[in-house]
């Protein structure tokens, strides 16, 4: 129907995310104008039946069950990555060595040693484009930060704060998912949302974490594994390889002070990501699950009428929004991944670096070893 | 791909609401297991070249500019009307008439009159289904209101309140869109909003609007006209001719008392629509710009205790979100809409009552015309 | 211990209303530097026992049980009625007469006509100043909105709203108390609430409300009667002859809409009275139960960066703060009654004109009695 | 005019905690209903002039300038101390041995010694009650707080997280005070806030912190010495000798993870202390701007219907609340001290232990001493 250039996606992985990415490769092009046309030429899993199934709820035209069929394809021009942690760096190089733009779930890999050869593969293909998917950064209250950050609204920045709040399993009898299991998923709250919340804060103020003292804790030590086939009643029970909280405070590049939280057991809290930062010159607070509002204090503001400002970020002059609905119509969590995947096709269209890069993706991995390091050293200040 | 029946959608305009639905059949077998295929046939308007841009935009795969030449086609099964109120009529009744399942906009038409004449058509129509198109109630939190009172956990309604805030002719120098115009609109902020809180209040409590005093008032009485196309330099006034806002008290059938307040003029308020219920057993609060939150105080509750609760409605066993993010994952106003036609395309495939039905949509249109009646006439009380 | 003149008080009523003044009184001299020594002469009421238990409670030297004993006291300089609204008529004339200052309870009266003859005391008075205890007004965050109306912050005013949000008597044997029995109190939800929201509004806008459309309600007809003496078991029941809810939707002299309720039904709510001004420069809101805070909406500010902006109340240029805490440090409801006799002495010491005055109360008594006429004139609009 | 007991009060100090204590003692009997007469016999400082003023203001009977005159008065029971924190060892020592009681202002002292010192005092003088001024334990909804967490609705603690923010020296001209003097204040936000939220959370929880990693701040190393009295126009400059922020991260005894930020440069936030409570069963939240609120999420409810409720600590079975206002009427800051000493005078009536006591005083000056260590030794836990 179209005269446009074409996109083609390959997905990696067909649960949470690659349901979530899905709805956005599906309905970009009726979302934002664009110059190319997005075709969702193939998702990839390893189960046939399930694979097939998410091939044809979520809207790819074929399915495979072996990645690297995918990696040489002529008409596939992007590699959207949604595995867990272990197998980015495998099939990330290999698509980058190919040719492929490369979209990678974060964190970027389980390990800083493996992020860092990832990046090596980004410096051998330079023309392949390179995103770790930090989908926060992609909020338009968060991003709406940022420009404010940028534009001088809060000058020299005293405190950032962070946390990052599920409580997923807090239930005790709640089983042994891959997620808590170090060999899969490197670390658990750690790498899972703190590592969203570094990116963010980041992001947002331009400052780079510097030094941390960190410690991590796993409340309830073992579990039951998950159901095997053969029907015993009896119930085994394993042992939780990763943290179920992990803290930090510690300082920036710049000298301002950080701190961090990010725990899967603050119970009332399902999936609370916020920040708040403090500056001469102003304040934001955020909160996820209000995630259309960014609270602003303007410090220079008489004191008679100042105060924490409720801004709906719902205009269309707010960051992404001309896209959507009439101001005062909020819009929902997936958008993150449609506005990420915006930026990202952007990026190749117009041959710019996306960002966050893999680089600002190993750097994030690196203030997680950092912490993993300080917690593991009686709390010692650990330089990222 | 698929096996499935196949159900055929035409869609009559193309602008916001043209662009919401838009996005929400693109999107529905994507979300939700249905057993037929939706196909987004055509998409209607007058402006040739616009329709088109729509068309390709929003994923459809023709475009017409005579919905008389949509109604009969055997490929479309249902007439998705979003069109101003002033073509409800016509349009309904001929696409009943020719045996389609027929989805409405709000207000259901521009008077009672012609409200009824469509019910009429749906008389004679007993396998056409229809459904007027109050997206409000499909809004996860209020479903999940309804679904509280139907379980007795209100009890007796004292109070039922419902305002409807938005601001975006504050500016005096806004012009005279068709929205201001009588002839188009039927009325102002009363069939805009208000009809949404009718509607909305009415299904959560079960009650029916019985009697009301009415206010209605246009603050700014005459606007630029829209600029013609002879450049002319000089700013044209036409005058407003509808109401600017809308306020009613009353009571219902069961002895409830009510208190409605919709408006163009709340300064500061983009598009806030809620509603506070105070009963017996219990109480709830609602407020849209908060859409994924719903506040319960449990009157059952030893005071020591007792408070508004804030339920966060993103959990699986929440009204509609099986389909969705996991819990704490917020979702936006568009999705008001999958839910809506998700619902609609269930009753045709389970031949069951759509609702809000036309009915409805005529006893809603009833409380409109007697709040009208009211305000001309001293405000003194009108039966529905 | 002071060479200051002395100001004798003497207080009719000891029950909440008489606990909360006695606060004030006690402490007016610690708090605020005023050229007047407050003495607190004396309390009065009808039960012997109890009355003494209050004055030694609350700090008075003398009780009496005839207010007529003190009216002429000539160390009694300020006549305090806290009594219900059915003799406040009686004592304030007499008080008047007697040269005595006067601050009355609200409503200023339980009829339009008490409330003119006590007026004309007034007149015939000049010397004694005259205040009716509409303590709301003297929250700072209300007394700084006025400010701000005044500063031209909020420009022509569309919208007021207000509300008295109480749930004391839903529970359906709560007693027949005075409160709800006409001839003791006048009126329920009328009188007793919805007349501190009709004063506060007016204070705040400076604009008077010119015709209302009332609605009131008894949602329960019947209570059981406070227990006799005599011990028997049988519960006898008795009518409820005032109003549990009262409703009124209007216009002021300046062509705003108005829009109020009060009830005692409003489950969950204990005290909430607020209220929302939406204007073409700005809006306000205001909840009691958080009466530290104060909302602003600039309309002046760019989109982009425009919000309700959560003032708190507690700095030191803002109304009344400069005698309390250091800023960040909230003070609770007693004060509004510390602020209102400070307002009341000053206007005293310094001979000017007190305000909310008898007049003031008599207005505010006819927009009442304007609702109830309304009310039981099938909702016409009656003018005030 | 009473035959009750009287109990002479001495108060060392006369600033921000001299005059909040004096409303205290001064109304204490008309509040609360106690077999004692409080008798408010002096007022102490340094300033003839300024002392004087205050007994006035405040309504104290004497002042004094030196504190050791008023030690072994017979007409003086209880000593007071509201002076900087150099001098309580001093006075509280000499008090105790003289066999007063003695209520002593947070922190406790400068240092560990100078508590464990005062502790000895305490130990040798066994009828002397003894308590620090933690007033926040007294607010109603962090003692509502306590009695949840006593009665199993958190069931085990997860996290403890207590933030106390102001901004009061935001302003790199604010001049340099004694609190930003460490031989006058000991440390800065520390000892000064930081004391506040370890109490706090240590009464609420019933854990005690264990091991702590710490972080201090100073962001602004110098500021304008306060004029002196020769009017020389040049601005001198000094050196600020204590934290600006104090944080750390850290266990309790029984294993919960705590996080705790203490600052004077989290601008907007005038005065918020606040914590929030994760447990198994439930969890806890509270802001000082909102003090009159506490929030309580159940996790026994099925999540349907759960969410954290908006508990209004405003009822007459919350604790301090039967001496107090109707259901929804707020209190305010100073009644924390009225709580506090309300129960210093019972437990001197009753002759029981008085808490926080000056070993609990200790030991939150150890906490203070084991994250002032790990800050100055690279972050390493510090066992408490």
């Amino acid at each position: 129907m179209s005269s446009k250039k074409t996109l083609g996606i390959a997905m990696i992985g067909y649960a949470f995310m690659g349901k979530a990415h899905s709805q956005a490769w599906r309905n970009l092009n009726n979302i934002y104008d664009l110059p190319v046309e997005i075709k969702m030429v193939s998702i990839c899993g390893r189960d046939d039946e399930k694979v097939k199934e998410a091939a044809e709820k979520y809207g790819w035209q074929e399915w495979e069950t072996d990645w690297k069929k995918l990696i040489n394809r002529p008409d596939i021009d992007i590699i959207d990555i949604c595995t867990p942690g272990d197998s980015h760096k495998e099939i990330a190089i290999a698509a980058l060595n190919a040719g492929k733009h490369v979209l990678c779930e974060k964190p970027l890999a389980n390990t800083v040693a493996e992020a860092e050869e990832m990046l090596e593969a980004v410096k051998r293909n330079p023309k392949s484009k390179n995103m770790v998917a930090f989908n926060y950064r992609r909020v338009p209250a968060i991003s709406l930060a940022k420009n404010m950050v940028d534009e001088g609204l809060i000058g020299r920045i005293f405190h950032i704060r962070a946390r990052y709040l599920q409580d997923w399993i807090v239930e005790e009898n709640f089983p042994l998912v891959w997620r808590l299991d170090k060999n899969k998923a490197g670390s658990g709250a750690l790498g899972d949302i703190a590592a969203h919340s570094v990116d963010m804060t980041q992001f947002i103020t331009g400052e780079k974490i510097a030094a941390v003292s960190g410690l991590l804790e796993t409340f309830i030590k073992e579990r039951p594994l998950l159901q095997d086939s053969d029907n015993s009643k009896e119930i085994k029970m394993g042992k939780v390889t990763v943290d179920d909280a992990a803290l930090f405070i510690g300082r920036t590049d710049k000298g301002s002070v950080v701190s961090f939280e990010a725990t899967r057991f603050a119970t009332g809290n399902r999936n609370d990501m916020g920040f708040e930062i403090f500056g001469e010159k102003g304040s934001l607070k955020f909160s996820f699950e209000d995630m259309n509002v960014l609270w602003f204090f303007d410090n220079t503001n008489d004191r008679e009428y100042a105060g924490f400002k409720r801004i709906l970020v719902t205009e269309e002059n707010h960051p992404y929004l001309n896209a959507w609905w009439p101001p005062g119509h909020v819009i929902g969590y997936e958008h993150t991944f449609t506005h990420e995947i915006m930026d990202f096709v952007e990026c190749i269209v117009k041959d710019t670096e996306a960002s966050p890069s893999f680089a600002d993706g190993l750097q994030v991995q690196k203030v997680l070893a950092a912490v993993e390091k300080s917690a593991n050293n009686d709390g010692k200040y650990e330089k990222v």
